[in-house]
């Protein structure tokens, strides 16, 4: 009997970290943060400020959501695309900053809808995201959220550079 | 007897992400990111080149060995500090590149070694991290990955800013 426990409960020496439900709160904290520095830049500097030949932060936040969306359905259906658009479709950039939050919110929207379908066990399953990169699906996760951060703390360097102060980085 | 297993058991219903040998893979790969972001500094830049008034990489560096030290302690020993030492105890900033780099790798030895001795249920335990942040365990160590994140996307800034090509973010 404890050898058929075992196939299905995971034993508490194996040490796990994470809920499910933790790990969208962790990522949804990242995103509702990343909005905040999106809202901080003035309209103007949004689209067109770089430095050292970097994209502006509209299009870092593009690549966000670029990735975010197609993501959070290939975590929930294993099919890494957006319903509907063709395998590698891009969203493009919307003209303006309302635009640009709106879409984000749709996409934060969509993620928490998502995710309330993710197979027991999906997190651990290996796939091959958009494609083109293997790994357990929670990595692939963790993928998403640690390019938003790097690209979101170069959004940090954009806007003290023009002499804003950021949204405090542990408010999430 | 149902009740006693999922007191000492996880359901498998209940979904869980990361065990604690992929979260230190996870912690280690980054933190082997960021020593290569710090090794593509030259000597004089990493310890002066600033923009917009921010701290020059090596400073920034710091501050993640200044959290990650006593913060494994904490982890593993529930007393966040590094023993012998004072409480807020702040390693100064090395001279040299070299010399950081191997303040480093000593880091990541004892990351490694106390994450060792990290007890059962220790993730999930509920700890005021340095007497000033309370949390569950894992979630203060994901502030130290992602804070390690953000800074390490700024170093990127600096770099391109000074026409070098930074390690490929997606390289751990």
């Amino acid at each position: 009997m404890n050898t058929t426990l075992n196939n299905t409960l995971q034993p508490a020496t194996e040490q796990q970290v994470l809920t499910s439900e933790a790990f969208l709160a962790h990522w949804q904290g990242h995103r509702s943060l990343t909005r905040r520095v999106i809202d901080t830049f003035p309209e103007k500097e949004l689209f067109s400020y770089s430095i050292g030949g970097m994209r502006p932060f509209a299009e870092l936040a593009m690549e966000m959501v670029n990735m975010a969306l197609p993501g959070i359905y290939g975590v929930a259906t294993s099919a890494w695309k957006v319903p509907g658009k063709p395998d590698g479709f891009v969203l493009a950039t919307p003209a303006t900053k309302e635009e640009l939050l709106q879409l984000w919110d749709e996409v934060t929207e969509t993620v928490n809808n998502l995710w309330q379908q993710v197979e027991p066990g999906r997190f651990q399953q290996n796939d091959v995201a958009f494609g083109l990169y293997e790994g357990p699906v929670y990595s692939t996760i963790f993928y998403f959220i640690d390019n938003e951060i790097h690209h979101r703390g170069q959004g940090y360097v954009y806007l003290r550079s023009l002499g804003i102060e950021p949204p405090p980085f542990w408010e999430r």
